[in-house]
Parts: C-alpha cells; structure tokens; sequence
C-alpha cells in the first residue's frame, strides 16, 4: 500500500504540516543546517524521498560519500558545492547530480540562506565520514582542502 | 556504472544543455506541454528520473493514471491540478504527490505559464488513458467533470 495523493503547500520555504527535524542524530560534523521531509520519510513506503535542507550563513552539510545517489536542485539563496576535486557556486534553479561515492559538501557561504530539494531513494545506504587518507585519494586542490569541514 | 556528479545550470526556468522535447510522442491528449529531461531519461541509469514540464497558458497535461508515482513541485506559475474527485489549485513551491492509479491532470488556467518538476523512478509502468466508465468510477464532482481534457 503507499499513500494517498496529496497536496502539501508551500509556506515561504516551509511546507504545511511538515516539521523541521534534526539535520543528523548520529554525527556531528556539520552546522546550522535543518531538514525537512516533505514526502517520504522512515514511516513511509514511498521508493523516492524529497528533502528540503536549509544551511544558514555560514553553515554547511557533512562531508560525506555513500553508494546511493542525490539529485539536488537549489531551491533558496546561493553558496559552494564540492563534488571530490571541484568546487563550484551554485544558485536558484541549479542542479546538482551527485554520483556515487563521490564525497560532497553544501557551503552557506553567502549573506543569505541556502535551501536545496534532495531527492533520495528509501532504500539507501548510511553516509560515511571520509577519512584524512579518503579525502587526500579524492581531493588534491589545496583551495579546496582547505574550504572542507570535517 | 553511474553517470558522473554534475552541476546543470538554471537558465530562467531552462537549463543549460537540456533539451526541450515532445510531451509525448503516442497519445494526444494533451496540449502546449513540453517535456526538460534534466537528471535521468531512456539512456541514463539513474534509479531516479527529474523531469520539468512547461505548460503555456490554456494548455494542460494528458489525463492518465498508471500504478507509478509522481512526486511533484511547482517551480513556476500557478494552476490547477486534479486528482480523482479533487481539484485544487496550485501555486511555486507546492509539493503534490500523485499516489498509484489516481487519475490526474494539470491545468495552466492562469494567465502565466505552469512550470513543474517530477520526479518518477526510472522502472515504471506506462500512463493509461482512464476510458469513461473508469473516470465515471473516480471522478463525481460535476465541475471536475467538465474540467478535465481527455
């Protein structure tokens, strides 16, 4: 059985009835940044789940990789991808696909909040925190090296 | 083997590289629709396929139903969407989710275009045209009745 059709609205970049949660319980290398699952979550037995994740100036998500894929598009502000040795700003609208085991991390680095859609599948594997020897294999760009949190 | 990490452009509710293509290219049942395959289409093997639909105003999405799911935002305009025996507009940032076999379709009634993202897994089945005895057995609100487009 899934659920029923239903429209969820739009509130200012909030959505009605959907709850701001925990970024992440288990870790705690990431900063001032919330998710909010607009459809799907761990009661649910939708396949495909959409987040919305907000990072407020000056914070930024793990540093992570996994096997599972993101599909991510910008939905608020501006701010910094990186994608294993590159780096980029991204903007409204962009999207940003994320492929396997490629490390990533989202940067509010601009004056104004960075809020992205994140479309995950339900069946996925846990993020993994990158070690110093990981990180060194996937990123060689000093400017870059030097932008990660970990 | 996965398609690479990329960023994708948003070009004005257009992206870099991306195509306009047909809605559909075996029914036609639709009208001023068209199709932006941004993460995923019939070469890709992404799990997950996102998809932006344009409709200009007056026109509207084929009415169909079929056992996959839709999981949809507005990005632009405002419409009308119905979902078996509700109608109801919407407007940026609305999230609808379409569960299996609902009878749906989008309206661009307003005086701007309706721009909306979709995602949907790329394993899916194919969108059946709802024949009258099957509308008749979702749908009783006359108004809708007399809305959809079939």
């Amino acid at each position: 059985m899934s659920d029923d059709s239903k429209i969820i609205r739009s509130d200012g970049y909030r959505w009605k009835g959907v709850e701001r949660k925990d970024y992440k319980t288990d870790t705690d290398n990431f900063r001032d940044i919330h998710r909010y699952s607009i459809l799907g979550d761990e009661t649910s037995d939708l396949n495909t789940h959409m987040r919305y994740f907000e990072v407020q100036p000056g914070g930024y998500s793990s540093l992570e990789q996994h096997r599972h894929t993101h599909s991510v598009m910008i939905l608020r502000g501006s701010g910094t991808v990186i994608l294993n040795d590159r780096m980029e700003t991204v903007q409204v609208q962009d999207v940003i696909y994320i492929s396997p085991h490629t490390i990533h991390q989202f940067h509010a680095d601009s004056d104004e909040p960075l809020g992205f859609l994140c479309v995950v599948d339900s069946k996925r594997d846990k993020p993994e925190i990158p070690d110093d020897q990981t990180i060194k294999k996937f990123i060689t760009d000093p400017k870059i090296l030097k932008k990660i949190r970990k």
